[in-house]
């Protein structure tokens, strides 16, 4: 199934021939890694393995833009942190908030509409705003040797799910555009829905309470509650994608494991144990006895953006 | 894309039709009521929908076995309620403990385990048991009708979801079987689950706490995490579905509500708002004015189960 150059972004090594040498192994009927179609689950990290999360992660970037759309109508921001930093373009006093800080802002930005206005506040931003450094729009900048994988996968009738940190409303609405993974394959933080009529009109609301935090611990969780089974390969880039690459190689058979170590401070960016959102330390320590493979950006990749060609 | 008789064990009147018509209609590429491939997703209701839920429903057959099983190492249960009247077989004083005494049974038989050691119960016990009437194991006891509308629809390439208030961990080990729905495509309630790895084995556990009640306005919110789409054709038979009837037929464009009313005392049960498990009165109320289609069991199935004819 794999003819001709199916990862032609990526540098000849290691690194590429591992995951091409999966995916041909669990896919040859009658190879002793054969793994039937309906149990082909990959799944990925959004942030940091399909798209950048510098210079901090988009969905941040989207709540900041909501307190100054929203702050009209709450005055009271002004005068107060972490709505005064924002509101005044005080990065440095921003970061000391924290991650208390960034809750508040989350929860303020991101509950009180239902599902569908809330689908299409980010769809309007999304299409509204560009990437600081790259200067396009945020579906544009996407990893393509990332693409190149999920396309080689789905060629050979894996699902392709994104398992992220991010809220999950927050990313369906550009996920199909960008990576081509529809609505029921994005699997994300969630705000508790609730669901009421008005006047006539039943709609889904979201509420200011974190069903589920869909990192950590939590992505082996998200990955049981809604696909019901064991992926068989994992990409991620921080910690926070410690258990799922745990929860997806632990099980017997032919797995593979993806860390995306970013090594490339003028491609990209060059960052690990000290990135204060996601940082990575634990998975490259442990990464050779665990048999996962780490992919070196800067040498393993031959260009990061489609758009660099 | 619809030849033959598609519905064979559907007598021919208002009801086959209008089924055979929306499918028609939703799959004709260029008429009105098109309805592209991806968006055509349709969620079934289980218990009573798809399979009997009499004399009970099966997940509660399952938990009272299963308070037999784990007596011995719980001695206080024989002369505690309602675990005192399961092991007496004395199912008129059960019953008197209501929901309360239900809610409590499910916990104390459906918490503790991980999600592999339940499936593999789940597993064993489906195999083990037949329905107390019809005498075949529960699997085989599914209504035909409904398995011709679920490959009718899957012809026509809709994705067909159940959406029960069961649990989710409860049905995906034989739906697949029974159904031909895999698990991605079970939405059910769900206990909250931990991840932990015990002694360098990860696992998730299931928790003594229900983190989503599938039923009611439960149901649209299970379809708005997981699917995150609005589907376009919903089947239920008691009150417990109306909120997902009324989710699905709600939006614009052509959609499909139906519920299954049981009124075959012969063949099957006859029975709708006294059923205390799940009654269904403000469904059949409403359905007229709502453009709801009315399934009269006796009147539109040739026959129930495949092992009748």
């Amino acid at each position: 199934m794999i003819s001709g150059d199916a990862l032609p972004s990526w540098n000849d090594g290691a690194t590429k021939r591992a995951i091409l040498e999966f995916v041909a192994r669990v896919s040859d009927d009658g190879g002793p890694d054969f793994v039937p179609v309906e149990e082909r689950i990959a799944v990925f990290d959004n942030d940091g393995t399909l798209w950048p999360e510098q210079p901090m992660p988009t969905q941040l970037v989207f709540a900041l833009d909501r307190v100054k759309q929203l702050a009209p109508s709450h005055p009271d921001w002004k005068g107060r942190q972490p709505f005064k930093s924002v509101l005044e373009g005080d990065l440095r006093a921003r970061a000391a908030g924290g991650e208390r800080g960034i809750a508040e802002i989350l929860a303020a930005t991101h509950a009180g509409n239902t599902s569908e206005e809330f689908t299409a506040i980010v769809e309007r931003w999304i299409d509204s705003v560009r990437h600081p450094r790259y200067e396009r729009p945020y579906p544009e900048v996407v990893y393509q040797p990332m693409l190149e994988v999920l396309r080689l996968m789905r060629a050979n009738r894996f699902r392709t799910f994104i398992v992220s940190g991010g809220g999950v409303e927050f990313m369906r609405p550009w996920a199909e555009r960008a990576y081509g993974i529809p609505p029921e394959q994005v699997i994300g933080s969630r705000a508790r829905l609730r669901y009421e009529v008005r006047s006539g009109k039943p709609v889904l609301t979201r509420q200011p309470e974190v069903e589920l935090v869909d990192n950590k611990a939590g992505k082996p969780v998200g990955i049981a509650q809604v696909i019901g089974r064991r992926p068989i390969a994992a990409f991620g880039n921080s910690d926070g994608d410690f258990e799922m690459l745990e929860w997806t190689t632990a099980a017997k058979g032919r797995r593979l494991g993806v860390i995306v170590h970013h090594t490339d401070a003028v491609r990209e960016w060059a960052y690990d144990r000290d990135y204060g959102f996601a940082p990575l330390a634990r998975g490259l320590l442990e990464a050779p006895e665990r048999g996962w493979t780490v992919v070196d950006m800067k040498r393993d990749w031959k260009l990061v953006f489609g758009f660099q060609r």
